[in-house]
């Protein structure tokens, strides 16, 4: 057994069945290794952005860590952008990325770079083989680091050499630490807030956004008149009809500000203190007011539903969660706005759908008319990195073949890993695709404005421009074999997205709005 | 005048008069500048790898560099993977990429991350400005640095406060260092080598691929009957009819070997000692003979042509140069082959054109059946990295807008970064795309076997085949406004060539083969 399959075992023992790939010579051992050991599917994305994004929607979905297969440090390279936005998920991920053989390094060939320096900012465990009797070790501990925490980005690289020398066999599963209790200080620090009759926010992320956390949280609110609320951007929100209806930190700093503006208590789980998303001239970095108290009663890679669940005792929380009811919109009529398509999503999404958010300009409308439709998971974009909906959507209807899966989709980050869809195509995804065409990076008009750069000239404005060419969503969904078709008209989006809805596999509607 | 404003100014004062854009909210001032400065063209991508590679493309023809414009650490990650191909090929950049102001660091916003530490293994240089007066003088620097040596990736961070905040001004251009003369030793020692009777090769590189310094290598090689060679991966070869007629080593080990078996001296002139592009189970990865000498006589950020003049000088290089007659290939007929399509290429470009090849598999007919067309450049690949083809050819189109570039592309690479193709659209420029779609990463099935992985199964095969769904070039081309058909029979594809090659603006044609 040499070393890729020593390492293709390993990986299955510790739990990981699914690889996403774009690999090249330097992993033709593993590829090859993938046929002598059964139990892994391997997922080909046609550039690595959609490899690494739709490693993180299969996570988020199968609450375990995909395998991504990349090609030395270039092909790393093009999954970072899209390993930073499942880092600020907290998304485990294990990279493989092979190298040059440990004897070629030194010639300095076209493809040498320093693979470790690439994975350092996007990861938080890098290691190198150093030979190929450690891979199957390394393998089990990059398995390890990647549930370690609240989740993490490990990276292993494979020197071409490690994979295709001798090994001694696969290594056995490592567990990662359980997650850390509260203490009961923590604990009685935040029920005397909940208790101080000053205005309080119970602010919950990561993981407590699960349903049963949620109604925990909202028990606990409900019992001391405290808010709920979670982050802007969020891994993954159970939310829709008998779900804890939620509340988001607005991602505009004045319309943030003024949201939590009667803040003065804020007890934190699993969420970090709110912050602006950028900085603006003149504008504050921190959203809460001045005189807020900040409780930290867990942090994201602590036991969240066990802090809850003894925060609930502590209190005596006896009050009813306040579930959101069905309510689902009308479908409507008139023109076709962003608005209008999200009403038609609302009033026709399926029982537990997954409901996928990159739809940047569209996504107030999406989230609000959603909130009552039936139970569904919310993903959305967690690390501002635009181009994750696609392959996110991708990665998580591998990991749910028999849910739905909607992508919400702005246009302009559309086109940043449109490859996304061939993946659909290939593995016959129930993937519904709906590009919000405004043909514009609409939301950096509205940044130009905010940083102060006012009265924009031509040049300015057509950096931000997506016309002279209109993309064609209907082509380039047909030219990677995703059934395609463009809505004009209120009528016509609601027959697409309803036979969308009732037919197996990939289909995307462009939505000129 | 604020930072921002202060960089444009510094830009175009050291040279610098277009900017490959993708810009988001942390650089709307470096956008807003552009139209109070006159001078800088911006030309932008919808995907930062495109924004990468046009800068290359740009570069390699327009004999200086461009800026790029990036945000952030992710922005800046999906550049990287063209930012290595660029370094590879010695190409000045100036990578500008907006940061957080300096002020919001702490707060760990989403869209955090290590800047520097994701610019510096494709970048030569890099520098964060402190503060908005510091911009000015950074930028001149990041200019000079990025043409010192054989030409560098230069990347300078602005955290988005330096752009918005007081400035005092530009800063002056700086200019690079002289490329260094060689050494007079070093012209004997390669004089004797060639002088030796022994079987001497000249290998010469970069710079010196050039009409005139290899006018001079082949007088030199003629005059005591050494071979003239160049490297596999170049980034500009001068060459066609009239133009010295050049040998490449070859990328398999096993031909380059054979190649290389009788040179017993070899005198490198701005090129590295060729070496295997991959290691393989037991092939060697030095691809000249062990016993054979090896003459340094200049690296590549030397001044190449000085060497050469003062080393034929030296020989007394009395032989005349080796040209290229003109020698177009006769249009084919019969079956659309790869080598069909190559030698369509060859019998109808017109003079002065811009060949791009990241053919990969057709590109051994395409060199051959382009070698006596009319006087052209040949740009390549250079750093191993795929997706660079169709970025390359935009840039190289901008930088020529009166030359027609010619994409020769293949479809596995083609899909990385065909972003480029809306650019192209955009901008109209003259770029006609042949995609050669043999619909698998056919390249790594020789591969799988080189690296002796033999007998792949289902699993490792799928990972290699781009059937399932088909590509439809015609219809992703359409998508992003190029005009585009398919060429199902020799005689249609020498219909299209001819049409486009005769129409400006973008076109492409898809080859099955």
């Amino acid at each position: 057994m040499n070393g890729a399959e020593s390492l293709v075992r390993t990986l299955i023992a510790s739990g990981i069945d699914t690889c996403f790939a774009n690999p090249g010579t330097s992993e033709m051992h593993f590829v090859a290794a993938l046929d002598r050991v059964p139990g892994m599917r391997c997922v080909l994305g046609l550039f690595e952005g959609v490899v690494s994004g739709a490693a993180d929607g299969y996570a988020r979905m199968a609450d375990k860590p995909a395998a991504t297969l990349l090609h030395l440090g270039p092909g790393l390279g093009n999954a970072l952008a899209n390993l930073h936005n499942a880092r600020k998920a907290s998304t485990p991920i294990v990279n493989i990325v092979g190298d040059h053989a440990t004897h070629h390094a030194v010639y300095d060939a076209p493809l040498s770079s320093d693979v470790e320096g690439v994975a350092r900012p996007m990861s938080d465990w890098v290691r190198t083989s150093k030979d190929a009797r450690a891979v199957a070790r390394d393998g089990a501990e990059a398995v390890q680091a990647s549930l370690s925490g609240a989740g993490r980005v490990a990276t292993l690289i494979l020197p071409a050499d490690t994979a295709w020398n001798d090994a001694d066999g696969p290594a056995p599963r490592l567990l990662p630490p359980a997650r850390p209790k509260v203490s009961d200080e923590a604990l009685k620090e935040a029920a005397a807030a909940l208790r101080s009759g000053e205005p309080t926010l119970l602010m919950v992320g990561g993981r407590a956004l699960r349903a049963r956390p949620l109604e925990l949280a909202s028990r606990i609110a409900q019992t001391h008149g405290a808010r709920l609320m979670a982050p802007t951007s969020n891994a993954r929100i159970a939310r829709g009809a008998g779900r804890v209806a939620l509340e988001r930190v607005f991602y505009p700093v004045a319309d943030a500000l003024a949201q939590l503006a009667e803040v003065r208590r804020v007890v934190l789980v699993g969420a970090p203190e709110p912050v602006a998303f950028f900085a603006y001239p003149g504008k504050p970095s921190l959203v809460l007011p001045p005189d807020c108290a900040v409780h930290h009663l867990a942090a994201p890679e602590d036991d969240l539903e066990d802090a809850l669940e003894r925060l609930a005792d502590l209190i005596g929380a006896g009050a009813p969660p306040v579930l959101q009811a069905l309510a689902r919109p009308d479908l409507p009529s008139g023109a076709l706005t962003a608005e209008a398509a999200a009403a038609v999503v609302g009033a026709l999404m399926p029982e537990d759908a997954i409901l996928v958010d990159e739809s940047i300009n569209a996504a107030g409308f999406c989230y609000r008319h959603t909130a009552g439709a039936p139970a569904h998971d919310w993903l959305q974009l967690t690390g501002g990195s635009i181009g994750i909906g696609l392959p996110l959507a991708t990665g998580a209807a591998v990991a749910c073949p028999e849910r739905r899966t909607v992508a919400l989709q702005a246009d302009g980050s559309g086109m940043y890993t449109l490859q996304a869809l061939w993946t659909q195509a290939r593995e016959n995804l129930n993937v519904t695709n709906i590009i919000f065409a405004n043909r514009a990076y609409q939301s950096l008009e509205t940044e130009l404005f905010n940083v102060g750069a006012l009265n924009p000239g031509r040049t300015a404005l057509d950096m931000l421009d997506l016309r002279r060419p209109d993309l064609d969503w209907v082509k380039l969904a047909g030219g990677m074999g995703v059934e395609a078709a463009r809505a004009d008209s209120v009528e016509r989006l609601i027959e697409l997205v309803g036979t969308s809805f009732r037919q197996p596999g990939p289909f995307l509607i462009e939505v000129p709005c």
